[in-house]
């Protein structure tokens, strides 16, 4: 689908229309969370105003979870689209699945807000869901514009560690996904560490990055010492 | 209406507001495709969790024909700016009419969820005619960059293509409007081919350039073969 | 409260994010048009998918007039922006008042939506105050923007033209308010006008320019003509 | 967290992403405002339209509070990012916590709506409780940015002005907001001399500028006169 025939030099402004679509959807994804806090308002007027926040505890920590789920999103997408220069139509539905699982999202949240204390299981597995979907998508980002070439080659090595990442995180996320189904605390512990994490992708990719740094010296230096 | 008496040095700025403004209409119609889908948690709570995703297949279903018709649409719009370097107010109210389709596409989405079982062809019907007002607005946006001289020369012949596939798919959408009428899966059929073809209009119009450029050659030949 | 006394080279990056927020706003008061319309799903489903469109039909004319006033407040937005370079903290306020009545666009459209059958008079005049807070929001930003320098000197002249129509529009608007109260249809009339005209603010201002340039050059020539 | 090891040619972009990410937020939770106005037609529609102004007059203060408050954020959220030229992951997060306040805000103007009459001071005071939170977040983005050389040396010192203020207002905001226990209309007073001085974020903090300037000359002249 990779299209070669017509002219290069608009692909700067592609990128810049792929971005405000992007920071379009994660702005509005995150501030629709705030609806369903209102909801709450027009479901139970009778009691007191402090009673409300009593009684609907599970929807602001639904609330506080969604908006951060979507902001280390938007963080990552950011992180992960700063190196890249060009686009083509792949990216497009491949940044659109990304996009779709974002304002899945809201919904996600809803669901756990309404399901939290009912069936707790159930409401944090179909937010898990939610994270394996989001990882596949982050993954396949950047999967792509590391074989495609869309980033430039000097940054390629340092790209290649956010590959990683993303694809660890998959399996993270499948493992916290299965432990939803047994355990409660378990997989919130997980995805306390996952958030954690993937609060700042540049410095784990750095920190990555240097690992693989120190490793690829001490090969090295191991191949090379008899040589030398 | 065309303004020609006034200076032309701010008609970059236009182009970029006039895609802010647009981005914006796009993300927030896909992002409001969620609300429906939250709604079905309003609606039934009684059931298991699980249960509802069994009862509400059709508002799931209907998200993701919302979501990918959005995003088709996005990216064709992406695509046929790219080329436009200037606009007029003419060319203001083409666009206003793509986005006024573009925000009834979440009612229609939501026809669907709602009538996808009491009356698919009516639902599909309406969701159908969607459809024809969208190419026709595509078709309105291309036909008009391409008559008012808004692209550059040397993107002319190229972004002629686009007219003709747009054109093309206001007949195609009529034709699949007026079976579902008479049946369900042929319109189906017909719909998710129209998806596949302009999933990268890019790459499909690049096809439809080289089969003219072949035609061209063959014509060329034929009418020198003699005199040479 | 205009701020003279710190550096000025960031003025250009103020426009864009004024712009950005404002293309924002509009973006979504016109998108949320669209919940009004979904709503009409929820409160009437006995009732076949054809009957609904018959029903309801002061809900899709309402959903028309709010898109078309929103659309056309974003154009003449985007004309009265073009030719400013530099803001002020006063300029922010008087594009938030017109934020502001763009923001309630969709509530006097669901008031419209809703009561024109039984009120249609309240109604019509509900949405006649809207025009009339909207055409004073376009007016202080003209006056503001000609009279504080905002704009190049050389556009200064043209730009004076826009003053002028959107201070007509204001006593226009008055008078089709005052109307609503004693007829119907004289209102309805009056407002296709006042959309027609400024559907394409640009032409229509570029007119007045050339009629306020005949005008001088009559009373020039009958100045001149004794005196040469 | 700060990452220092990639490198920096790409950070101008990453201002604008956030730019128009944070706008976008603003945009949204300013607009959703009006779907509470809109709530209010549809929970009463046996009285006559004129009534319901009556009815719901505190829906349209909220309304106008929370406007001018969503506002006044952005404002001042533009005015404290004008200087910023490069950011680093932290900072993310410290715009991420004031986004999440703004977008909790339609649901403090939903209390305030709906309990203003029940229970005023409660309503108020979780008002109030959000203005704190602003203030905090506004302090904490600027206190960060100008320990973290976030801003260009040559303006440092004047946006130290900005730190100055916001870091009053939180102090401001909680003897407010303890006042919301006792009295309604002390707060009220307090938060409209909290509005104008926060209206002109600019303004207010050059006036400081030039005090704090006069009392260092003056200082200054008490330290040299001995000497010279």
């Amino acid at each position: 689908m990779l299209t070669k025939n017509e002219p290069a030099e608009n692909e700067p402004k592609e990128t810049s229309r792929l971005e405000a679509f992007s920071d379009g959807v994660f702005a509005i994804a995150i501030t629709l969370l705030v609806l369903e806090l209102i909801e709450t308002l027009h479901t139970q007027t009778n009691d007191g105003l402090m009673q409300l926040f009593v009684t609907h505890w599970q929807s602001f920590l639904a609330y506080i979870i969604g908006f951060i789920t979507i902001l280390v999103c938007w963080i990552n997408h950011h992180v992960a689209l700063e190196y890249i220069k060009k686009i083509d139509t792949n990216f497009f539905w491949i940044n659109g699945f990304l996009l779709f699982v974002v304002t899945l999202t809201p919904f996600s949240t809803a669901i756990l807000a309404e399901y939290l204390e009912k069936e707790s299981r159930t409401a944090l597995a179909i937010f898990g869901f939610n994270y394996i979907l989001i990882s596949i998508a982050a993954d396949s980002i950047c999967t792509y514009a590391c074989n495609h070439h869309l980033i430039e080659e000097k940054h390629r090595e340092f790209y290649a560690s956010y590959k990683i990442i993303y694809r660890y995180a998959i399996f993270y996320n499948i493992v916290a996904f299965l432990l939803c189904f047994v355990s409660i605390t378990v997989p919130i512990i997980l995805y306390v560490i996952l958030f954690a994490a993937f609060a700042a992708p540049k410095a784990f990719a750095a920190r990555l990055q240097k690992i693989k740094d120190r490793k690829k010296k001490k090969i090295k230096r191991t191949n090379h010492t008899p040589g030398k």
